[in-house]
């Protein structure tokens, strides 16, 4: 089969790839060279529909899911087996890059069209995926389509989930479905021979190390936890410490304990404070409400759960006699994936002679629920800096066009195991 | 002058002060029961037509000047002398209370329709005035009417200030001064012969030392400052420590610094944090800016210039290389009354035979604007747990009514010295 694989990357274009880049960055397109594309928004749905329109174009078949996790498929010559996939998301941070997610599903697209420019004949159908709300900016939870669709988050639950301005996902994913008309019905869970996804680092290892394919292994667990702290309005000026319930003077101390819990000088551990609304919010007025969240990760589940489990004890403390909710809103174990998978793609790396490593993923990835429906594994591509979610995010057309000449030839030698 | 003066407090009706205190409360009235009117808002205009109605309705002449303060007038009997003048303001913040400012506007009105319904003749005119943007929460900085009045703050820079929607008071000016219509010009700094000031204390003081009047003789000193810090947005769960720009991370730490500066066990420095704003407020993404506020005050002005001028240098420190700038948006020194004038207040308090104590102001008002202008004063009553800035402020109305008593006999006095 080696030569086979050989060819089917030998037809990845990599102008065609950054083109196609390029022109999905331009729906949502921000100011600052980023994309606002959050799920479920006008912008999501056009960018939906332009991938739609460019894999129809080349004669792949659509098919959606009642989230709308949306498949693109290649026939193999056995009518009946499972499909290899690939894929990732085109949904965005409200102020995040052209290449997050979009990487993967313009890869996917790449590779199947590379397939199809060569006429490479492979037994399993090909698919490339574009996964609903991995962003989890505007609904949380993050990874929501892959996650309905393995089965690890609930269908009903999940259209109940609102946004900030009180829209329920129930109200705005008909708009989004009604955008891709024509896909034909594919049911939650139908099953997936094999799972790759290819994705820029979003750190700055491969760029710092010179290499320009990181074989993941695994992907560090996480948890999410989001705290509102309620104290009482009162004059800035005249109300004595003693007598204030100061909610923002609270939450500043549960964070800064909660700082040193998670300090870590090997700096594997991650620990973000990334969003805190106050109430009132005027500058002579004691807050009244915090909330803020956490984003908590590690690459194993003992650190997880021994500094995890002591959140809320320290927010209780710091909160005295104010009400408090500690709520945990996501929690995700570390995840190990297929020794097949990652063989595969290691193997079409070490082949193409490419600079590579072996890797964590820092981030989570759609690929963490893949792997609980399916063998999975995932590519990684330098970008610029280590940035992401960053409008400034960057990365090199080559060593995407790489990226996706490792995912073809490991996509076809499982389609073809 | 002694039997004039108690003629005067007798004609105040705690019912119909508390009447119009209620009914200025329905205008912009909030669901828990506090008072949304920010200036220059319809609720605003709505309110200050109100009162308006009420004066004409008495037979007092309504006085504007360019800024929008509005002045109420009874003659007295020397048609060339300088008017005693009291007052507060009907702007709110944006989740106040139904006695913050109000109460001192009302009081205002119903010392001038005490003196009326007894025939009482004053050789000074009085006037009761409704300042413009006391709170400042809207359009920075708060006592904006007054400060102009008084020639402390320029007229023409203020036109130029925006709100957070970047609407110009001289935007939104003219439908105010349109709104009450009909009013005679006055110009900025026309003389005062003095100047009273009623308002709740803000504070809980009075209430535990059971004492119904605050004869007020000074008024702390402040300094308000805005700080922005710059980071770099980057993913949660990717980016190590060492490569992160954490503007959330490092504005914390400077808060945290700064509560120890101005820790004070004696709990006479007030100091709050009361405003925060965090870019791009998405809980998997390093924060790339933050805003927040300082509000610090002190009746000392060694203490203000002392601690108020580290605060940029502790900000520097935790800011690393992060862009920081540190702005003080605001800075009174202490205010001392007059003499003559908190005299009368005190003298006016004890022949109505009130439980009173000499008190300090934590909170700044417009009459340390018009201590500038004109021998000034305030008094102060107490108002449910010394709660302000907060819709679940309170007041007793036999409280109201007894500061009214305590105003309207001082007015007369010095109306008459």
């Amino acid at each position: 089969m080696t030569s086979t694989n050989q060819k089917a990357s030998s037809g990845i274009q990599q102008d065609r790839l950054w083109q196609r880049l390029m022109d999905l960055a331009s729906i949502g397109a921000t100011k600052k060279g980023g994309v606002n594309r959050e799920a479920l928004t006008p912008e999501d749905n056009a960018a939906r529909q332009l991938v739609q329109g460019w894999a129809e174009a080349r004669g792949f078949t659509t098919h959606i899911d009642d989230i709308g996790n949306l498949f693109f498929r290649r026939e193999g010559t056995d009518p009946d087996a499972d499909p290899v996939v690939t894929g990732s998301h085109i949904d965005s941070q409200p102020t995040g890059g052209k290449f997050d997610g979009a990487y993967g599903v313009m890869a996917g697209l790449e590779a199947l069209e590379a397939c199809e420019d060569l006429g490479i004949v492979t037994k399993r159908p090909l698919e490339f995926v574009a996964w609903f709300n991995e962003e989890g900016g505007r609904f949380q939870p993050a990874t929501m389509g892959s996650g309905v669709y393995a089965g690890s988050m609930d269908f009903e639950k999940m259209l109940d989930v609102v946004d900030r301005e009180g829209v329920r996902v129930r109200d705005d994913l008909p708009a989004s479905l009604v955008a891709t008309a024509g896909a034909k019905p594919r049911a939650f869970g139908s099953p997936i021979a094999a799972y790759i996804e290819a994705h820029i680092e979003q750190g700055p290892r491969l760029e710092i190390e010179k290499k320009t394919i990181g074989v993941v292994t695994d992907i560090q667990g996480c948890r999410w936890f989001s705290v509102e702290v309620l104290g009482e309005e009162a004059h800035a000026g005249t109300t004595p410490n003693a007598a204030r319930k100061d909610a923002l003077k609270a939450s500043l101390a549960m964070i800064h304990e909660i700082q040193e819990l998670m300090d870590d000088p090997s700096d594997i551990l991650r620990f973000t404070v990334g969003r805190m609304d106050v109430e009132p919010n005027s500058p002579n007025t004691v807050p009244a409400r915090v909330y803020f969240t956490i984003d908590f990760r590690h690459p194993k589940m003992k650190v997880l759960t021994e500094k995890g489990d002591k959140i809320e004890g320290i927010c209780k403390r710091h909160a005295g006699d104010l009400p408090l909710t500690v709520t945990q809103t996501y929690s995700v174990p570390p995840t190990i994936f297929n020794k097949n998978v990652v063989g595969q793609v290691r193997k079409a790396t070490e082949a193409l002679d490419l600079p590579n490593l072996d890797m964590l993923s820092g981030a989570l990835h759609d690929a963490k629920y893949m792997n609980d429906l399916a063998p999975s594994g995932m590519i990684f591509v330098p970008c610029e800096r280590g940035l992401s979610h960053n409008e400034a995010e960057s990365a090199e057309p080559s060593d995407l066009a790489d990226g996706a000449r490792v995912l073809v030839d490991a996509l076809v030698a499982l389609a073809n195991q």
